[in-house]
């Protein structure tokens, strides 16, 4: 070989900041004005705010709140307006709002110093940090999740993205947001069922990689299904805290790898939310998706009868459904929708498949390959199980 | 304050690599087989090739040579085809191309541990990069030079983008490429003129960073000028380690802060190619931009006429203006066209503006302000030395 080569390998300092508070925009609260001031500007930073139309719902007064605190202390920032978007996948399905928000950034006269804050659920969070990535080559991006699902797992994260061509978060990027901010006051007066969406990825993170609060989650499951908001805030709070721990400590907070442990019981749930056209919420499905592998787990003979049983019984009396017929549904080869999943699941991560299993609470591990008969084997007891009203694990 | 934080700070580890070689598409060659495979790999990766239009002019075998080369080796790679693509700005102005290269990597099905690679011109490498970078939060992104100016200067760097709502670059962002190719018989049987173009950027980083090398330019200017292979390979690779270094050792290569030495003389160029709606190339942009800057460091008094006028001079010994009509345009209120582009470069950089100028030869600093008029008088010198033909640094 006649080449000459520079390499260079060298380590670029990450950031990541998670905050926890439940009055962010008190005008009273400098916690916001603390996180936000960097000592190196020396004028008014430029602050523009994308909100979902969704946290309005419970909260209308919220934007006249976040205009009130920012304008309200000019010697540090320079109010640049705020703009509201629906919330959801329509927000990543349809690039009109993609072009309207980078116009507004610009019509904003935003810099790379600027603040482009997004206050909203999951989808809302993806659409705007691929914004605030992309424009100018990343502007300052700070997330305050507004739903428990987000607060507990995908808005504390560091990924963005939009849907295109079909396939989800197919245009994207990984970018560490400036901070997060979960304001439990943002998250109180979701209605239960929303409430315990996050639930779901809290008791998800724990049979992955924390046995201990899977137990703790057991033994406040009353005082959650009572709504007691101690409770809630303590569970999404450690939720987010595992999902950052993980990703951080993972030691491939980039995903270079195949490994994502963090999408135990995902490659069901993407399908399923797919194949109904997301009129299964994310947290229904995950709930379903982790019961399938829960039971490919136990069927594979990593885990016990007994401790399927438990983590399936966990599920039903946070309220989730463990069956729907669409994890029946055939393909029009007559061949398992589901199962079709499993290759889209490979695409989606590039490289060989990499599905997460159990061996234990709060232990997992990676397989490369999954048998679909068993698979079928596990939806097929999980319909018996829906239907017949039986409590054994299959 | 009350609140609770996760606080993590970690680094991720980065490799640039930039090889110079000569015939990466021979197929006796194996340096392109060892840089693309990856010991993770255990199938033949996918490999998908955009070339620039304007790289087949001078070597219409190109493309055949690049399919021959990968689908030659089919144990190690599975060939997904190519599209060539019209280089320069209007591939980054129209967004069609955008689209169509991610529907042609949607067709292909690319994954993350793909190959996307991309073979042009500056402006092709910046919008491949961008779909690089984002297809699927991030493909394998290897790059092949094909214009001495790429070679020398922006191919070698971290950075890709579209241009959009009519600000260059305004979508992008920081990727580090899986491997820069520099391959010399790329760019060697370009025009004369348009290889010195990548001699301007080497001059540029030499007068910020390397005194050395400027006076090794001054040496060798009369084989450049002949043509001399092993003289332009030279100066190119020189160029591109000096680039290099600066980018990583510079320890900000994501340009967090607002210092941007690399872009010495270039807060005027910008604005003479947009002006002259980039008649005027960013070599001869650049040159009268650092010609200006070069000016004014001595009117400042940070450098004396003598070398002033001994880097004017080797600019001119390779052929470029000092001076163009559009350095004196003026704007509909009478004003000078170029002083505006001090705030539009400002406003690209975010903060405050900070410009480089020269303390000497290899010897630069910043300052954040510039004085219009004397920016002015050093555009008018240029211009008396254009037309009167003399020899003074004005």
């Amino acid at each position: 070989m006649n080449y000459q080569v520079i390499e260079k390998n060298f380590t670029v300092p990450c950031r990541h900041r998670v905050y926890f508070t439940n009055n962010s925009f008190d005008s009273e609260s400098d916690l916001l004005e603390s996180i936000l001031r960097s000592v190196e500007d020396e004028s008014p930073t430029k602050v523009f705010v994308v909100i979902d139309e969704g946290a309005l719902g419970s909260r209308p007064q919220l934007e006249a709140e976040i205009e009130s605190y920012f304008s309200g202390r000019p010697e540090l920032f320079d109010w640049r307006g705020s703009q509201v978007y629906p919330g959801g996948e329509v927000l990543k399905n349809d690039l009109q709002y993609l072009s309207k928000l980078y116009a507004a950034v610009e019509a904003a006269k935003l810099c790379r110093h600027s603040y482009l804050i997004a206050i909203g659920g999951g989808a809302l969070l993806d659409m705007v940090g691929l914004v605030a990535a992309t424009a100018h080559r990343g502007i300052r991006h700070v997330r305050f999740p507004t739903t428990s699902l987000s607060q507990a797992d995908g808005g504390v994260g560091v990924k963005n993205g939009i849907n295109y061509l079909g396939k989800k978060n197919f245009i994207g990027s990984f970018a560490l947001p400036y901070a997060v901010v979960n304001d439990h006051r943002l998250i109180e007066s979701l209605p239960q069922q929303q409430f315990l969406e996050g639930a779901v990825e809290a008791i998800k993170v724990a049979l992955i990689r924390n046995g201990a609060l899977f137990e703790a989650i057991e033994a406040k499951v009353d005082l959650l299904l009572q709504g007691d908001v101690e409770t809630g805030a303590w569970l999404i709070q450690e939720s987010a805290r595992e999902h950052v721990e993980h990703i951080v400590d993972g030691g491939d907070p980039f995903e270079t790898t195949t490994a994502r442990p963090l999408d135990f019981g995902h490659w069901v749930a993407h399908k399923l939310e797919s194949i109904s056209g997301f009129r299964i919420s994310h947290g229904e499905a995950v709930a379903m998706g982790m019961a399938v592998d829960v039971l490919y787990s136990q069927r594979m003979g990593f885990l016990s009868e007994g401790i399927a049983t438990r983590i399936l019984s966990l599920i039903e009396r946070l309220g989730f459904t463990l069956y729907t017929a669409e994890l029946s549904e055939l393909n029009s080869q007559g061949g398992s929708k589901i199962i079709e999943g499993l290759e889209e699941f490979r695409e989606h991560l590039g490289g060989r498949l990499t599905i997460t299993l159990l061996r234990g609470i709060g232990v997992s591990f990676e397989v490369h390959e999954m048998d679909a008969a068993v698979v079928l084997d596990c939806i097929e007891a999980l319909s018996e199980r829906h239907c017949g009203g039986t409590q054994g694990a299959g």
